[in-house]
């Protein structure tokens, strides 16, 4: 299934993507949230689907689409987790995960307006893959990891380049402001993707390419991820692990090159749709 | 109002504390959490009690306490906010706060049990003040800050300081394991404290004080904090925003002192009352 939740009459309002329609899922009567991923809500919204099908509401192709799922208890990150990622910023290739966490009052839709915060400078895109937890996590082990996935969504990690690394200490600083988490456009359950492993994601920056990689370059692979995470902390049910971003970000490149009002980020990864961006001043 | 949160009958009810006595306020109908606060629920909540005191049940003393509210949408910590605690833990004395968060799933009680994680050796305490916020707040002054604050509660910023500093990268790992954010007994509404600028702070293991601070030391005060971190998040009605720990931490003796089970904690500050917490193994 594809998952996604549109705006309609002032409410946010679940749906489903088969082949090119979309279809209205709010008569399942279940926001896509912890508690519809921990009760089985896949299973039972594919049954719903199936009973239903016929009736359930056509939603027009040009509605406003909400990040796919409801607030997750956390977003957490994983830094420099790809190689040509981590030379171009000068880091070191890490030996365990880098792990940080992102507000989740930053997340946004695919397609709504990221903001560049107030006295900000640098602000940079980041194309990643996120993986949605599906049951509770604890001390997991990796062969049985991937089984704690509910699915995959695209993600931009925007992050503000001096408020994560010239404002003193954590990186939480320069990645947690509003709209800095557009995720989206839908959320693909774990069947839908083949091949996680060799998936190409890319974004451009008004139309000129600046990322272009492959998920075959992870340095920790979802599996690894998601079992290392959970000897740290519990993931919960609708819980979000973006990936990290290949080569190609605004701080990589020399002179760098940050957004500034009027940029439009496109970006995608195969099998998981495209966003759009439009870059707005704060207001 | 001094709010707490309660086990009986299988469930986590609400409550108020009245000089000695522990209320039972589950017949307002609703949960201390984001949209409480958000919606006045404190005024409503103290009207609520005003006409329905003599008729509240009284709840018994020696009732298991849960964490006084529900659970937030973030809890944002500050790191090396006292200059006694940088200095013992060989740190710089930082220019602008240092924030990282803590994963949610990490919250237990006041007197729940602390649970060693698996491969841990070095599981430390951590006293600290924690400020619950009371409403949304996005680039607030800091003249305004503390309109911003709901109340203040009792946390300890449980730490494995191998998690946190030797496996690479950021803090969050070492700070957000389960048992690791012990909150209450009770949210103390703004009003119940006069000076939040001169609280004593301490705890004790096995009995022996460890640590013994005043809140006159944090480098960053309450009001700063909050319109600070309001310029690179949005804080929602219900956040935690833990200030700080004082000298004393295991991390700071030589040799260095961590945890095992067995061991008691018990820490307090000044109007926020104390908690006790039995050390355990990982089960």
């Amino acid at each position: 299934m594809k998952l996604i939740r549109f705006r309609q009459d002032g409410m946010v309002k679940t749906g489903v993507i088969e082949g090119e329609k979309y279809l209205d899922t709010s008569s399942f009567g279940e926001d896509y949230n912890e508690r519809f991923f921990e009760t089985e809500g896949l299973v039972r919204l594919q049954a719903f689907v199936n009973e239903n099908r016929a009736v359930l509401p056509v939603v027009p192709a040009d509605v406003s689409l909400d990040c796919p799922f409801g607030r997750p208890s956390k977003i957490i990150c994983i830094g420099l987790n790809y190689a040509d990622h981590a030379k171009e910023t000068n880091a070191a290739i890490p030996k365990e995960p880098i792990v940080f966490f992102k507000s989740t009052t930053a997340i946004v839709g695919p397609n709504d307006d990221v903001m560049i915060p107030k006295n900000s400078e640098k602000t940079d895109w980041e194309v990643e893959l996120a993986v949605v937890i599906g049951k509770k996590a604890s001390y997991v082990e990796e062969a049985d990891a991937l089984s704690y996935v509910a699915g995959y969504c695209l993600h931009n990690d925007i992050s503000e380049r001096a408020f994560q690394l010239e404002r003193g200490g954590q990186w939480v600083k320069g990645k947690s402001c509003d709209t800095f988490a557009p995720l989206g456009p839908f959320m693909a359950t774990r069947d839908e993707i083949e091949n996680v492993d060799a998936l190409r994601l890319w974004l451009s920056v008004n139309g000129k390419m600046m990322q272009d990689g492959t998920t075959a370059n992870l340095i920790f692979n979802i599996p690894y991820l998601v079992s290392y995470l959970s000897h740290f902390m519990t993931l919960l049910p609708g819980d979000v692990i973006s990936t990290g971003t290949p080569a190609g970000v605004g701080l990589g490149f020399n002179p760098q090159i940050y957004l500034k009002p009027g940029d439009v980020m496109e970006l995608g990864i195969d099998g998981l749709g495209t966003s759009r961006q439009l870059v707005k001043a704060w207001q």
